[in-house]
Formats: C-alpha cells, structure tokens, sequence
C-alpha cells in the first residue's frame, strides 16, 4: 500500500549487545518486500544521516550479516547529537534526494522524541515518509513495553557479575564490596541483580533503586547490620544514586541534556563505609562493559531484538508510521512475546520508573514479584557449588583470639 | 618413601578463577596414593589451620568436585592472614595432632614464603611434613615459572573486556576510555590487553605498565595524538600505575603491607584528561570481576591449574617438599608445558616484574615478543565483525560543520 523507496536504519544513544539482532532482523525483513528498493544504514545515528553518510546494507553478504547479528555494539555507529528544527529539514531534504520513505530508528525514549519529530517535520513538508521506531536500551525504561531488547543481556551481565564478586566476597570474607551497576534514573538494571541470589545469604545484600533518596545513615545502618551477620557484604547500587539532599555522595558528577551522572559514585561509598564503619570496602565498575559484553545475552534478548527489527519492517511497509514497535507478554504461565505497537507519542521523553511496588518495605531489595517477571528475561543464574559440610573434629585445646575468624585485619591488603 | 599421614591443602590470597581447578587435580591424585590416608581442606587459609577448621574432602562425591573444579572463586575460602612465629609452632602442633605429614598450600608470592616458614618450623620442632607450594596468580608475577595459573584466565576476561568496550567507543567515538585493570606493581594483565587487537586502529590505544613512572604530561599527550589522529581513545592502566612523584594521580590509597593500592585511579585518569584535554572522558574498573568471573576461562589455564594440584601431591608423596610447582613451557613452536618444581627459596616474596624489554621505546604498549608468549596462553580474541564499505553516493550539496562528524558534543550525555 506504501510508496516504494529505499528505507534508512540509524542507531541512536549508547549500543546494548543485541542491537545488532535488531539490524538483522531488519536486514532479514526488507529482503522480503519489494516495497522497500534499497535498505540503507546510516553511519554514526542522525548524525550520519544530516552527512549522507550512508551504507548500502542490501550488498551486505547474508553469511556476514548473521555474524554481525551475534556481535554486541552497534555495527553502523552511534549518535548522541540533539537535532535541531533545521536538521530536521535536512533530514526530509536528504530524504527527498534519496527517495527514502521509510525510517527506522533505533534506541530509547529521547530517540523516539527525536523519531516523532522527524515524522512531524515530513508530514509539514507534505513528503509521504513512514517513521517507525525500534526500542533498545539497557534501562528498560520505555513505556508501553513489557520490556526493552538489551535490557535482559545488561540484567543477565550485572547479575552474573554480582554472583562472581559475592563469591570472591564469601572466599575472602571481612570486607564489603559495593558494585556499581549502569542506570541513571531508574533501578531495572540494579534491581536485577537479584537474580543472583539462590539462598538469602548470597550476594546481593542490598539493592538501592535512584527513584527514591538514599539516606547515608540509612546507607551505613544497612551495611552494618548485614556486615554484623555475614562478616561481609556486597551492595547494588546505580550509578545514578543519590542521597538524602538530592547530592551523590560527594561524587564528581557529569551534567548532561538528561541530568546529571556521578563518576564516582560506588567508590566514595566505599570510602565512606571504610571511614565510618571502619572495615575494608572497595568498588567496583563494570561500566560500559554491562552494555558492550557479548558474554551474557539470553536467547529470548536476541531473539526478541531480532523479532523487532523484523516488525518495524513490516509496520513500515503496512503504512503503520509513527509508532514503536513493542514487546508484549502474553498472560501464560510460560514465558512467551509477541510484538505489538505503540504511538510515538506515547513513549516519546517519557521515562518508566521501576515501580514502587516491586522494592521492599526497607527500600534495599526488590519484591518476588519484580523476581517473577525479570526471570524470563535474563534467565537463571546459576549457583556456584560449594563444599559438602564434612568437618574434621578438633583436637587441640581451642586457642583464644581477639579476632573473628571471618574476618582479615584491614591493614594486609595484598591481593 | 614417605611417612603415610593426612594432606591438607589451603588457599591463600586473592582467589582466582582457576584455583579451584588445581583443588581438583589434588583431590584426584591424592585418591591414587596410598601413602596420603586422607585429603582435608583447611577452611580459609592459614586462618583455618590455625582454628582447626578442616574439611574432609575425601568423603565429597567425585561429581561434586568436578562441578567445583568449574566455579570460579576459592570453595575452601581464602586468607589474607599473616603468620606470626607463634602461629608457626601452632601449625606444627596441630599438623601432629592430626598427623598431618603433607601440607599444600596455594597462593602467590607472599604465600611461598609462609610455606617456606611452616616447612622451616617443621624442621626445628623435628616434625616430618612435605610442604609444596602451588603457584596461583592472576598477577603472574612468581619467578621460576613461564606463567601462573589464573594468569590466563584474568587476562583473558581484561583482553575481552577491551576489544567490547572498544567497539563500544568506537560506535559513540568521541571519547576517551580509561579501563583500570588489576595490577598493583606489575603490568602483567595490563600488557594482555594488547591480544585484543587486530588492526593496529583497534582499542586498546595505549598500555601502562607500573613497573615505570608515567609523567602526567606524557599521558596527556599520549592520550591526545591517539584522540587527535581517531576521534577516540581507550586507555589500559594498572590499579598501581604511579605518577613521575611516585604519586597515584591524586588518587585515594589504601596502604597495606605489601605497598599503597591507589583505589579510584581511573576515575582521576578520566578527569584529567576531561580538564586538560577538553573531551568526553570516563573510565571503567572491572575489578575484582577480572579475577572471579568464570566467563573467560582458556582451556589451557583449567588444564594447567588441575595439572598443577596433581603435581603438587606426587611431589609431596615422593618427599619433594620444600619446593613449588612449576609451569615449564616446551621450546616447540606448538605450544606445550609440562610441570616442573622450584625451591621455595627461589620464589618466596620475589616478584617478576613485568620485562622491560617487552615494553615499547614510547613506553605505552607492548612488543611482538610479548603477544607471542601470551597467545597461547590467553587465546585468539576474535574481532567482531564489520560492514563491508558500500558507501553510497552523495545527493546533496555538502552543509558546512563546525563539528566533526566523529564527536559528539561534550554537552550531551544521555546514554
């Protein structure tokens, strides 16, 4: 029913390790309608697209696009530039002068601002174009949505991570360890972490969520009080934190279009454990690694990427512009998705929080039900085994000792 | 030969992702010598010997213990305890009220050295143990033997940890990446970072190595020729890199009995280069990840560790003790190791720096020679695919910029 034309793809805000499955998809979906003459990617986002920096995806070997499917990053670039009213002009020109009519735009709820905009300025400059967007990114925070592809690879990374560094905690003992996790504005990515834990006593201890104020004492009494029992602890926090004055901590923060992010943020609440409960503390940051790692993609993340990508097409060539594609969880007792669609403006700048109703009373743990919904996506994580409990009775006379045996004293620090 | 008696085995130090492995080939080969009537595994180091906590480990099903071979991380649990002359005597008298007559301890260099004190007290109180030392570290910094298990594994996750976050730096460009790799006084696994590329354009950019002084001006200037020349930079730093002041960069530091430990210097890496330099700058600490995930472990490291336990207990029940066991690399051009054994003495507290002559003339990468002897041991690391060049032709008249199309405005960080 649409106008053929050749369709452009372009990614948008930081890559995930399935956004690659999305292209795929495309690529796979375009070959099978004869609306769509050419499938173009445009090189580093919106920004290659206001270059006419475009690469032809069609002459792309199939065998070379399933490999770059598997691969995490985003294979035609990225791109955090803002649009301004005359690029989005540019945009429906170069467009013009390329016989594009279809536009498929990858990435989170700024990108969808951006995606809605661009269909705004076509419509006006009376030019027949179909936007549709692709959701992606680790935040999960688009609405509409059962959830986002990269979010569950992200979830599955820092989950997995969470589990690794408990057990070196356990191994070790006598020391708290807190692990920043990815996630600005909103606790999905932290609250999965969860995930990790097969017995109360694993990693993580405790889970805190950038949509509610952390106190520091607050902070400080939760990391006492598990380090009182354990003789550890491993702490979950976002990157995004912030405490009781709406300040990170003493952190050096970053301020960008979308608020400000602290830099440093687990190791000052490292150093303020060590300071005031006077333990060891250190931190850790994965970073850019939970988004970039190809390690720990489920199958449903890349299938469901893949399946997107897939979708837009076909929304696209349907005349169904102006929407995003969504997942949509079908109410079985077995985990199953289709895809669905949503109005650009319904998701576009809009920013789900995860839900009040899935943290804890005590504000450092997430609910059974977050546990339910999350683990269809990320999958199980698997507990390391651990001895069987044959002890050996003493023999000797027990030996005093002023120190607990869990614990290292803080001055040896050799790794 | 030997007295028939008990073994114990203790982990010491950091645990690694393979330590469990060489528990594994302890397990195996004390099975198959009569003369060790049972295998017990101290609880948490040289901590546990000293209270007694033991674990019998004959009485674990063999399934158990080859799903424990496979987990990262120390099942036994680990010690950073130093040994004082009493617990030395303490440790004598307990071994002979178990009549222990074999004692395998696993750790580092620091560790050698307590195995060298306890064999040492042995002798004096004229008590008959075997006392073998079996090298882990994931710094690789034990002398007498070509690489300790661990060494692989560790650097293996860092290599791949940069080839992801680079094609994640290279999808956004514009900014400059600075990866805290593990490391205290050595460059070890900063150096194996250097596996993750295939073209000379690919991350990391530049590697330094603490076994030298890198002057702030240098740095910068490294970092802007690489930013300069590809719009993007991703650094490789040890945790214990020193600055021309011997200063960790204005870092915090924890102080511990084997040297200073500069806990966020990434962190202040990436805020000098975003001051002086003027670019997008952040940086990334995987760390104790780095030596507890079990998502990168090489077959040669699994093997090599197990073969190590194994060699460990013949060496013991042959009256080898006072002696570690060693990796002795075969002069084939396949490669190929065999286990060898040292003296205590010849490892104990001594630390293998990272060569010098392995270095670059510039300081900030490695040789050839390096790559060489680390390919095998770490493995391939595959490039992630790319798009082959169709570029399509221009339509418009080209807009004027005054940005470069690889940058991203400092201003927008919206992930």
């Amino acid at each position: 029913m649409t106008r053929p034309g050749i369709a452009v793809v372009a990614h948008s805000g930081g890559p995930t390790s399935v956004i690659n499955a999305s292209l795929l998809g495309i690529y796979e979906e375009a070959a099978r309608h004869p609306e769509i003459t050419l499938l173009y990617g445009a090189q580093n986002g919106i920004a290659g697209v206001l270059q006419e920096d475009f690469i032809d995806l069609t002459r792309q070997p199939k065998e070379l696009m399933l490999q770059i499917g598997q691969s995490p990053s985003s294979a035609l670039g990225s791109s955090r530039r803002e649009v301004t009213a005359g690029d989005l002009e540019r945009v429906i020109e170069i467009f013009r002068a390329h016989d594009v009519r279809y536009f498929l735009y990858n990435g989170g709820n700024g990108s969808m601002g951006t995606a809605l905009q661009v269909a705004g300025a076509a419509r006006e400059m009376q030019y027949d174009l179909q936007v549709v967007g692709i959701p992606k990114t680790i935040d999960n925070d688009l609405l509409e949505t059962d959830h986002t592809p990269g979010y569950p690879s992200a979830a599955r990374f820092f989950a997995t991570a969470i589990r690794d560094i408990g057990a070196d905690n356990l191994a070790l003992s006598g020391q708290v360890e807190i692990v920043e996790v990815l996630g600005r504005n909103v606790g999905w990515l932290a609250a999965a972490t969860a995930l990790a834990r097969s017995v109360p006593e694993d990693a993580p201890h405790l889970i805190y969520f950038p949509e509610a104020p952390l106190p520091t004492q607050k902070f400080l009494g939760d990391v006492d009080r598990v380090y009182s029992r354990l003789g550890r602890c491993v702490v979950a926090v976002c990157e995004g934190q912030l405490d009781e004055n709406g300040e990170p901590f003493g952190a050096d923060v970053r301020s960008g279009s979308r608020g400000s992010l602290a830099m440093n943020l687990a190791h000052r609440l490292a150093m303020l454990v060590a300071s005031r409960l006077n333990v060891r503390a250190r931190s850790e940051k994965p970073g850019l690694l939970g988004r970039s790692s190809a390690l720990c993609v489920p199958e449903v993340d890349w299938n469901e990427a893949r399946e997107c990508g897939r979708a837009a097409i076909r929304a696209a060539v349907s005349g169904m512009g102006g929407q995003m594609v969504t997942l949509v969880r079908e109410p079985d007792n077995l985990y199953r998705a289709s895809t669905g669609l949503a109005a650009l403006e319904r998701v576009a700048l809009l920013e789900r929080p995860f839900p009040a109703a899935w943290r804890n009373q005590a504000g450092n743990d997430v609910t059974q039900e977050f546990v339910s919904y999350a683990t269809p996506l990320v999958g199980a994580i698997a507990r390391h085994q651990t001895l069987e409990r044959h002890t050996v009775a003493r023999r000797m006379s027990v030996q005093m000792s002023s120190e607990r045996p869990a614990q290292n004293p803080p001055s040896t620090t050799s790794a």
